[in-house]
């Protein structure tokens, strides 16, 4: 898969995508990542790249001219058209589900706004769909493009070490996690939970699930309605809201 | 306002509070950031900050110790005690109210996890909040914890050069924005719509209202619900709904 970010801060996104698992990933040929700067595609001597607001109001518009410029050179010679995403307030709100449907693509190209946005006529005939990480306001769409590239490239074969890393994390199964504790056994007062040093798998199994279970449905319990359960995942968290989960627990 | 970021990848925080508007309010001291690298506070010689989860599982656990310390250094001398904020998928979901909430705040702490988490304990004892950016698994908590700081430094007086810039923008006002236009008039056929030539300020500004409501009304109607809405407003919103607005629209 190839991943291009049009952007104005070009070494602020090549800084992230050196990191950690994007970096390994790019390095074992799981996936490649390349990073245009607008500004080069202006065809003004000044390099600028936006204008004032048709209408008046505060704030800059990015112009047409470099955009559409930076798409065709970066659409140039490729046989399958990628997928153009927008990252804007907008748009549908990302999530594991568009992650996995973006993993599935050839090629994805991100094109993150700046100033008061982009000219719309861009969006109208170029972009295929405008996509927001949340409802939140941000200097440029550069933070969620590559927030983008991070949970997409995570699903890549050969971008996390072991296949069934990815499998048990939460939100892809639906459920929140599990709580995750290490050594020390215990920490100033604070012991690790006895069942997770009783080596009995089949316990440890069961209490993750109902952590897993009983935390989704005290922090998100819209999750709860498309994740995947079991009958006996049902009869706990009856038994969680009727109250009488407690001494179940642990 | 001061953020501490405690990361194990301190060089690519650094990086995105450089740029743009981030590195632009730190230099004329509307904020501080300071990136905090977990691995300087082990306590030992290999510098190691993960282990193996107890009772199994994939991954590798962030563990205690580098993170107290951290956070013990991280809280020394101050007078007022910052919120500790840990990123994690289990959070309630990052939104611009919580912006706000975060922009009156004196420091932020921002402990970004690794691997499959960090030890239930350093949430139990030192994590005021979880947080999350939404329903997507990411590599770590940088790319949250930087869009959290982006979305609170945009609000902080003097981190934007006009105080009105931010005021028209998607999402504070509970809808989403309206399109922008900038030159050229024409590109190839498509022309910017005639009211926002007129020069008429009476007219645009109805126009951009009617299309804010018309494009939230269409891609999230959840947040009308919490959108501060006039009569008219309403009116406009029933006819759009009982499809009689089509010729309205311009």
């Amino acid at each position: 898969m190839r991943f291009d970010i049009l952007t104005l801060f070009p070494e602020m996104c090549r800084h992230v995508l050196q990191e950690s698992i994007l970096g390994r990933g790019q390095a074992c040929g799981a996936f490649s990542a390349a990073v245009h700067d607008i500004r080069d595609y202006t065809d003004n001597k000044h390099r600028r790249v936006d204008d004032y607001p048709y209408g008046g109001g505060m704030g800059m518009v990015m112009q047409i001219q470099p955009v559409a410029a930076a798409l065709h050179a970066v659409m140039e010679g490729r046989t399958e058209r990628p997928r153009v995403v927008y990252l804007s307030p907008k748009g549908r709100v990302f999530n594991q589900q568009i992650a996995r449907e973006y993993a599935a693509l050839d090629g994805l190209v991100l094109l993150c706004g700046h100033y008061e946005g982009i000219d719309q006529r861009i969006i109208d005939r170029y972009v295929d769909e405008e996509l927001s990480v949340g409802d939140f306001v941000l200097t440029g769409g550069e933070l969620p493009a590559l927030t983008v590239v991070d949970a997409v490239a995570r699903m890549l074969p050969g971008v996390l070490s072991a296949d069934e890393c990815f499998e048990e994390e939460s939100i892809y199964s639906g459920l929140l996690e599990y709580p995750q504790y290490t050594r020390p056994p215990v920490y100033e007062d604070m012991p690790v939970p006895e069942v997770l040093l009783s080596g009995n798998h089949g316990e440890i199994a069961k209490w993750r699930r109902k952590e897993a279970l009983r935390i989704t449905a005290e922090r998100r319990p819209d999750l709860l309605k498309e994740a995947e359960l079991t009958g006996k995942d049902r009869e706990f968290l009856e038994q969680l809201s009727a109250g009488n989960a407690a001494e179940e627990k642990l």
